[in-house]
């Protein structure tokens, strides 16, 4: 990804924060066919991802165990219009532009048809997600009758991504200055867009 | 993408609307250094799909002219637990899942360093987000000094994506009945995603 220095996101917190709070990832790869993408939750797990695919997606066929992947995590994102910015007024040497914030954990992929590599992914990412939405009333596995969750464990397969590199960039108006940073941040506030006007108030990196 | 019929989106107005709503594409292909991707806002553009990048960004250099590349565009999207369900209560037989709504456009690249190509990338994508931001009173190219836009169109190569197929997919919970999809939908609404939720409530095909 093209990254100028003032746009990358090195802080390990901000980034652990974008891919916990965005988890739906699109899971990109080079497949015999060509590029392919699918859309699906990545949960950390110690110094990787874990996540799982229906048995029925033919990825896990179509890309041999290690095979390079690159999953794509898009937190809040908007356009920036130049009326926006105060100094414009003053100077109008200004263009429209789009705020975000990505990570890119690029990494290899190892697949496994294990009934316990299958059980982990779903009890991870539903324990995960559940606890965040329903916190003790949430979904467990144990809810579900036993044949029914046996019957949807062997339709999926579990992956889980080895991590080569990981690149974040939060493009955030960061080659502007204050009084332009904070009426934008304004602006999607005012939007909406309460998430990343929060992402531009926070203490920029020196 | 892994698609099964009742989630895919076939409906020429839904994509068109999905594309125009969520215009900041995961641009991804693959280079010589491995999978790369960058966020950038498309146009529709007639048959294709015209967008422009930084002339710092390695990608123009990387990807030869008619390069392979999948243009990721993201709907809403928003993580489903099964105690939404009403039809959990009785029989259990639910695990969480995710709905969203994605399209992905495959394509080839071609370049452009012609001014003509450069000026008019900026002005197709700025007129139409400045008119749909800011109507009449939008910004527009003309509103910059000529020497500032002249910089800065030096520093952009424009592109266009000739289409080679377009998938899209609406995951929307159409594999369970009217009550389960309408709960959901209350759900999402309730949660502040208005626009999931109302493409759960369209009509679905037949």
């Amino acid at each position: 990804m093209y990254c100028p220095a003032h746009f990358t996101e090195s802080g390990p917190a901000e980034i652990a924060q974008l891919l916990a709070a965005h988890p739906l990832a699109a899971l990109v790869a080079m497949g015999p066919a060509g590029l392919v993408a699918n859309h699906l939750p990545l949960l950390r797990d110690g110094d990787g991802f874990v996540g799982h695919v229906a048995l029925a997606n033919d990825l896990h066929r179509d890309l041999p165990d290690g095979a390079e992947v690159l999953a794509l995590f898009r937190g809040p994102q908007g356009y920036v219009s130049p009326n926006w910015y105060p100094s414009k007024a003053e100077t109008h040497r200004a263009v429209p532009t789009w705020n975000y914030q990505v990570v890119h954990v690029h990494g290899r992929i190892h697949w496994s048809h294990a009934d316990k590599d299958r059980r982990r992914a779903v009890a991870l990412l539903t324990a995960h997600h559940e606890r965040a939405l329903n916190g003790a009333a949430g979904w467990t596995m144990g809810d579900a009758p036993a044949d029914f969750l046996a019957d949807h464990l062997a339709r999926i397969v579990a992956f889980r991504i080895v991590v080569t590199r990981i690149e974040a960039k939060s493009k955030l108006n960061q080659n502007r200055g204050a009084a332009d940073v904070g009426a934008v941040a304004d602006a999607f506030e005012a939007r909406g867009k309460s998430d990343l006007a929060q992402a531009m108030r926070r203490p920029l990196k020196p």
